[in-house]
C-alpha cells in the first residue's frame, strides 16, 4: 500500500533555501512531516492541514567529539505504511490500533570523519514520533552524547501546563499554567493549547538506556532538548548501533483528543514477557495513609505500622471488601536512622522483627489477599542492586508477586558509586544511569513473574507494552500532599494531572480519602464524590483504596463504588475536557458489562450533559450515582453526597452537576436478558446492602444474571 | 412545591453593607439571585455554584422627571417555581421544557413621590432573566425613560465576542474577540468566556413597545444597558403600567451550553396566534444572488432579474427539486432611483410591468411552488406602512403567503415623520419606533396568515414564540458579505454566528453557494462541504438555496444534501464547539425519522469524533455523509470534495476530519423495520438516482419505506 503515501523526493537543490528533501504524511492526510537539508543541516516542520505546527526545528547532537548536526546529505529514504491491531494485556482499553506513515531518512556527513545518522518518523493523524538511529559505522564505534539538539519549535501562539526540570523535587509540583513562551525548562508531557484551540503534548516514548529529555525554551516558542545530566559528564554513552528514544507530538482538537491516544504505547516495542496472566491489575489498600496522617510510623517502635497483627488486621478487611493487595510499608529493616537519600541501612531480605512475613503471607493467601511489597531504596541504589535477586526471590517464594519502589531523596538525585573510589557520584533520577536500573528491576521482577509500581521513579515513557509487569507508577503530586503538602493538591491539580502526567501513562495517585482530611486535620481540598470519581479520572490499573478501614466504615454508602470499580478495561472514552477546569471519562470494565463513568471539576462548579452513547444499544442499566450534594462545596460543605439509581438506555442523557471541588462517580450495571460471553465473578456479600439501598434489590430483573 | 425554593427574607438592616433583601436559587440550585439594597439603591448579584458571576449590579431608570433608582425600601416579595413543558409549533425542537424559580420583589421611594418599581426573576440551571415592571401607580401615569441603569458587572476575567453598537451598518459587523475590559459599546447577544471556561451571553428578551439594550463598559468588566435613542429625545415613553424586556444571562460550562438553552423563548409569551399551521417552514429558491453577482438588477430594464420569463425559469427549478418558495426581489416599482435610505418611490401594491404577478403566482400553485414576496422599504418606514394593508391584501390574494423586508439604510437610521411637519427624524433601526414597526408589520402579516422574514431588522429576543409568523430574519453579516464584502465573511464568522447572533434565534443567512465564487470572481472562503454544513449549523426553519440553477447544476452530487437536509427540527444537539473555532450540530427533522448533522471550523483544519448517540438504538441507518476531500482546503484547493455512504448504528463514533475552513455535512437515513408514525412524503424524482449513487439503490432493505 505504498501508493497511499505522499511520498516526495526532491532534487537537492544547492541554494540558500531549506530544501525539502522527503515528507510524508499520516495516513488519513491530516498531518505532514518534512525533513529539510538547509546547507547540510537537517530540520523538520510539522503541518496539519497545511498549516505550520512545528516550524523549522533543528535536528541532531553535540557529540563528544564535535556537533553531529550539519554537513549532511541525504543517501536515500524509505517510506511505508502500517495498519495493525494489537490486544493489551490490561490498560485503558483492550485493542489498540497502530495506523501509520513511516519514513526513514539516512543522512551522512559530506566530509571530515563522514559519520552517518537516521531519523525515523512515524506519523499518525493525532501525532507523530520521531527518533534517531546511530547505524553500525566504521569511523564512530560509541556516541558519547553531551546533548540532543533536537528542537520544537511550536508555531500557533500557546499557554503551556508544566512543572520545572532540573529541581530537587522531581516531577511532584503543582502544574504551572503560563504562555509557552515563558517556560524555562520543563519536564514532558508539556501539555499546550493554542489560541485557536489546537492542543499539542510533547513527550517521548521507548526511554531505554538514554538519559530523559527535558524542554528548554531557547526563544520565543522554540524549544530544545535538554537530556538530564549524567556525573560522568555526558549525558548519554552508548555503543553503536542503536536508536534513541521517540520524541513524540500528540496533537488534537479537543483536550480529551490527546487523553484517548494511543501514540506513545504504540512507538513503544511490543510485550517481549509472552503470556503474563501473572499480572494482576487489582485494587489495594494498606497501613500508608496512617503514616502520612503521622498515626503509625515507618520506623519501628510502638507505632510502627508494619506489625504483624495491624497488617492482620488489613488482610482481613481486604478479604472482606474484595481488594486483591495489602500494601505494607516500613515492612523491613532501615527506617529507624534517617534514611532520606541515605538508604545505606535498609535490609530488602527480611523483615523487622514484629512483622512475620511468612505467617502474614500464608495468612493472606489462605483469604484470597497478596501482601504487596515495598522497597524503599532512599536513592541507594546499588546498595539495592546489590539485594535485588535475594530480595526478590523472598517476594516471589511468599507470593508477594506486586511490589512498590520508593526513591526518596533529599535533592532529586540518587548515589551512584564512584569506580575510582572517591566520593559518591550524583545522578539526576530521570539520566542514563536510573533509566538503566528501572529497566533493571522490572526485568528482574519479570524473571520472577513479580509487578513493579515505582514511586519516585522515572517517567513513564509506554514501556508498559514492552514490560507488562510495569503495572504503575508515581512521579507526580500524589494524594500525600493531601496528607501535609502546604498547600494540598487544588482541585485543579488532578484535573491537570489528566491532560499532562496521565498522557504518559498510569499513576498510582492513591485516591478513596473520604475522611477528607490529612495530617492534624488538615481540610483536603474535594468532595466526598470527587474522591469516588478519581478513580474512573485517573487511570492506574493498580488503584489503592488509600483512606483507613475505620474511615470507610464511617462512609459505608461511597465506599461501595471503591469495592465496585473495576481497575482493568475493555475501552475508554473522554466525554468532555479542558484542561486544567474539568474532565468527564467513561470506561468499560474488562470482566464485566459494567460501564463506570468519573468526572471532576477545578475549584468551580460544574454542568455536565453527557450522552449515555457508550452504553449498549437496547440494553437498560441501572446507574449507581455518587453525586455531590444540592449543597456541597470542597470548602465549605465536601461531604454533602448523594447516591441514587436511576435506570437509563444509551439514548439517555445526563446531566452531571458538579459542586466546586466536586466529581460524580456512576456504575452503570446492565439489566434484562443477559448478552454476556466473559467471566462472571460470583456477586460477594458487602455491607449495608438490605437496609441502605433497599431500591437496588427491585431494580433487578428476573432474569438478571447479576443479582 | 414552594418548598424546593431556597428563599431567604432578610431583616432590613439599617446599616451600611448592602444587605440582601431577597434571593431564589435555580431549580437544581446551580444558580442564585439575590437582590440588594444598599442604603435604599436596589442591586442584583449572581452565583452559581456559589462562586459570584455577577458582581452587585445596579438596578435602575433614569427617568425624566429624575433617577428611579435609589431610597427604595422592599414592600414585600414573592417566589413561586414553575415547570412546565410547551410545543413549538416549529424550531429547534419540538418540546420545550421551561423550569424556573421565580421571585418578584416590589420596592417603593421612601420619599418624596414615593414611585414604585417591581423586579421579577426568571432563574434557571442554565441562566436568568429579569425585567422591571412599572406598576400602575397614582405618582406616575407614563414613564418617559431617558436611560436604563441596569448593569451587568461580570466577576469571573473573561474575553469576549461582540460587535459594536451606534454605528451605521446596524448588526452586520465580523465578530470582534477581545478581553471584556477593552469592549466600549457593543450589541447583545454579547458572548463571554472567563479564564476558567465558564460561558456567559448577556442579551434580552420580549423586546416589545421598547428601545433596544446596547451593551457600554463603564470600568473594568462592568457594562450598562445604554437604550437605544430615539428622535424624540428620551429613549423610551410608555404609559403605566408595563414590563420592560427580559434582561438575560445564558450561563453554561461548554459553548454548545449557550446553543442548546431555550432561556430567550421561555421568555417570551407563549403564542397568541392560535392553530398556525398556515406558518410553512420551508426551503426556497430566488434571483436574489444573480444580483449580489451584478449579473442581474433590481431595477427595471434589461439586467432585471424579476421578470416573468426569469421568475418561471426558478418556479420550474424550485418544483424539479422540491422546494417551497421563490423569492423574487426587484419585482415593484421603485429601484430605479437611488433608493437606498431613500424609499419613497416604492409602491408595495402592484408589480413592475415586466412581472406578471398573477400568471406567476398562478403558474406556481399549479407546480406547488409560491412566491415569497419582497418589500425593500429603504428606510421610509411610514411610507411603507401607509401601503401596509393593501401590500399584504395582495400577497394574501396570490397565495404569497411569506414575504421579506428590508430596511436598508445609508446610516442605520431609518425616517420618521416629524409631527410638527419639520425636517424628517431620524430614528435607529433598534429604537421604541422601530420595535413598534417591526411588530406592527408581524401583526399584519398574522391576520392575513402571512410570514415575515425580515432582513436589516432590529434583532431577534425570541418573539417569534409569540408571533411564530415572524419566520426568521438576518441581522448579522450574511452571505451577501461573500458576493462583495471586503473582505468576505472568514470562516471563523460562520461559527462565530453560532455562539453570538444565532444564540437569539434563526437567521436567514442564505448558504450554499456551491460555485464558491463572489462578484467578479471573488473566491468565497468556504470549502464546498462546509456550504452543505451550514444547513444544520445555522438555524432557520425558512433556509434558502441561494446560488443560481446553473451552479446548482454543476455541483449534483452536493446539491443533494440540499435537496434533502430539513429545516424543522424535532431535536437539536450541540455535539461539540469551541467559541470562534468550529462547532457541530445534530438535528432531528420534524417530518422523518432523519437525523442531520454539520459541522464547521475556522481557517484551521480539525479532527472531530462524534458518537452517533442521538440514532435510535438499534436501527441500522445510512450514513450520506458529505466531507471535504483530503486535500481540501479553501484556501487552496476548495471544492475537494467526497459524497460516501456508511451503514452506522447509534453505538458507532464517525471521525469528522474538517478542511481549513471547510465543513462536513450528514443524513441520517434510518433503515430496516420502520417505526415511524408520522407523515410519510412521497418520494420525488432527483437528478442523477441511477448513474450517481448505484449504492444507494442496494443499501436499502425490502422494508424500508424510504427506498
Amino acid at each position: 500500500m505504498l501508493s497511499a503515501i505522499l511520498l516526495t523526493v526532491f532534487a537537492l537543490a544547492a541554494q540558500a533555501e531549506p530544501a525539502t528533501v522527503a515528507s510524508v504524511e499520516s495516513p488519513g492526510h491530516v498531518l505532514r512531516v518534512s525533513l529539510q537539508l538547509d546547507g547540510g543541516r537537517p530540520s523538520y516542520t510539522v503541518e496539519r492541514f497545511g498549516e505550520t505546527v512545528v516550524a523549522p526545528s533543528q535536528l541532531g547532537f553535540q557529540l563528544r567529539n564535535g556537533r553531529l548536526d550539519r554537513d549532511f546529505v541525504l543517501l536515500d529514504q524509505s517510506a511505508s505504511n502500517h495498519d495493525e491491531t494489537w490486544e493489551q494485556p490490561w490498560g485503558e482499553r483492550r485493542y489498540v490500533r497502530n495506523r501509520y506513515n513511516a519514513l526513514t531518512v539516512r543522512l551522512a556527513e559530506r566530509g571530515g570523519l563522514k559519520r552517518r545518522l537516521d531519523v525515523e518518523f512515524r506519523v499518525y493523524d493525532d501525532g507523530l514520533g520521531f527518533r534517531y538511529r546511530f547505524p553500525e559505522q566504521a569511523s564512530m564505534r560509541e556516541a558519547v552524547i553531551d546533548d540532543e539538539l533536537t528542537e520544537f519549535a511550536i508555531a500557533p501562539e500557546s499557554t503551556a501546563w508544566w512543572i520545572p526540570a532540573g529541581e530537587p523535587i522531581h516531577y511532584e509540583y503543582l502544574y504551572r499554567r503560563t504562555p509557552l513562551d515563558e517556560v524555562p525548562l520543563a519536564h514532558t508531557p508539556l501539555t499546550l493549547r493554542s489560541r485557536d484551540g489546537l492542543h499539542v503534548a510533547i513527550h517521548e516514548a521507548a526511554l531505554v538506556d538514554y538519559a530523559g529529555m527535558w524542554l528548554r525554551r531557547t526563544e520565543g516558542q522554540r524549544l530544545r532538548a535538554q537530556l538530564s545530566p549524567s556525573a560522568e559528564g555526558w549525558k548519554v554513552r552508548r555503543a553503536l548501533p542503536f536508536d534513541t528514544p521517540w520524541r513524540t507530538l500528540q496533537i488534537a482538537d479537543r483536550a480529551g483528543g490527546l487523553v484517548e491516544s494511543d501514540l506513545i504505547l504504540n512507538l513503544n516495542e511490543p510485550n517481549v514477557l509472552g503470556d503474563v496472566g501473572w499480572v494482576h491489575p487489582a485494587k489495594y489498600v494498606g497501613v500508608w495513609w496512617s503514616m502520612h496522617l503521622d498515626q503509625q510510623s515507618w520506623a519501628t517502635g510502638p507505632r510502627h505500622a508494619a506489625t504483624t497483627a495491624n497488617t492482620k488486621r488489613y488482610i482481613d478487611f481486604a478479604a472482606a471488601h474484595g481488594f486483591r493487595g495489602v500494601l505494607v510499608e516500613g515492612w523491613n529493616p532501615g527506617w529507624d536512622g534517617d534514611w532520606v537519600g541515605n538508604g545505606y541501612a535498609f535490609d530488602f531480605t527480611r523483615p523487622t522483627p514484629d512483622f512475620d512475613i511468612e505467617a502474614l503471607s500464608a495468612y493472606a493467601a489462605k483469604k484470597g489477599v497478596h501482601l504487596i511489597g515495598h522497597h524503599e531504596t532512599g536513592c541507594a541504589i546499588e546498595h539495592y542492586e546489590d539485594q535485588l535477586d535475594a530480595a526478590l526471590d523472598l517476594y516471589a517464594r511468599l507470593g508477594v508477586d506486586t511490589f512498590k519502589t520508593g526513591y526518596v531523596c533529599d535533592d532529586g538525585q540518587v548515589d551512584r558509586r564512584n569506580p575510582a573510589g572517591g566520593p559518591l557520584w550524583r545522578e539526576w533520577h530521570d539520566g542514563q544511569f536510573m533509566a538503566r536500573h528501572h529497566l533493571k528491576v522490572v526485568q528482574e521482577a519479570a524473571r520472577r513473574h513479580l509487578s513493579v509500581n515505582a514511586h519516585e521513579p522515572i517517567k513513564d515513557t509506554g514501556l508498559r507494552r514492552t514490560y507488562p509487569n510495569w503495572l504503575s507508577r508515581e512521579g507526580a503530586r500524589g494524594m500525600e500532599y493531601n496528607a501535609w503538602g502546604q498547600p494540598p493538591n487544588p482541585p485543579a491539580h488532578e484535573v491537570d494531572l489528566v491532560f499532562t502526567r496521565l498522557l504518559s501513562g498510569p499513576m498510582d495517585y492513591t485516591p478513596g480519602i473520604l475522611s477528607l482530611k490529612g495530617r492534624g486535620g488538615q481540610p483536603i481540598p474535594s468532595t466526598l464524590a470527587r474522591q469516588l470519581a478519581l478513580y474512573v479520572t485517573i487511570y492506574s490499573p493498580i488503584q489503592m483504596a488509600a483512606d483507613l478501614p475505620e474511615h470507610y466504615e464511617r462512609h459505608r454508602e461511597a465506599f461501595r463504588f471503591i469495592e465496585d470499580v473495576a481497575v482493568d478495561w475493555d475501552d475508554t472514552r473522554v466525554l468532555n475536557g479542558e484542561v486544567g477546569d474539568y474532565v468527564t471519562i467513561a470506561r468499560k470494565d474488562r470482566h464485566s458489562r459494567d460501564w463506570f463513568v468519573g468526572s471532576i471539576t477545578d475549584e468551580h462548579g460544574r454542568v455536565l450533559p453527557i450522552d449515555l452513547s457508550f452504553l449498549e444499544p437496547g440494553v437498560r442499566y441501572r446507574a449507581e450515582i455518587y453525586r455531590d450534594g444540592d449543597t456541597a462545596d470542597y470548602r465549605s460543605n465536601p461531604f454533602a453526597f448523594v447516591r441514587e439509581t436511576r435506570e437509563v438506555g444509551s439514548a439517555d442523557r445526563l446531566e452531571l452537576k458538579l459542586a466546586p471541588g466536586g466529581g460524580e462517580a456512576i456504575r452503570f450495571v446492565p439489566l434484562g436478558p443477559a448478552r454476556y460471553h466473559g467471566k462472571v465473578t460470583a456477586p460477594r456479600p458487602r455491607w449495608g446492602d438490605e437496609q441502605i439501598f433497599p431500591e437496588q434489590q427491585c431494580a433487578c430483573g428476573g432474569d438478571d444474571a447479576f443479582c
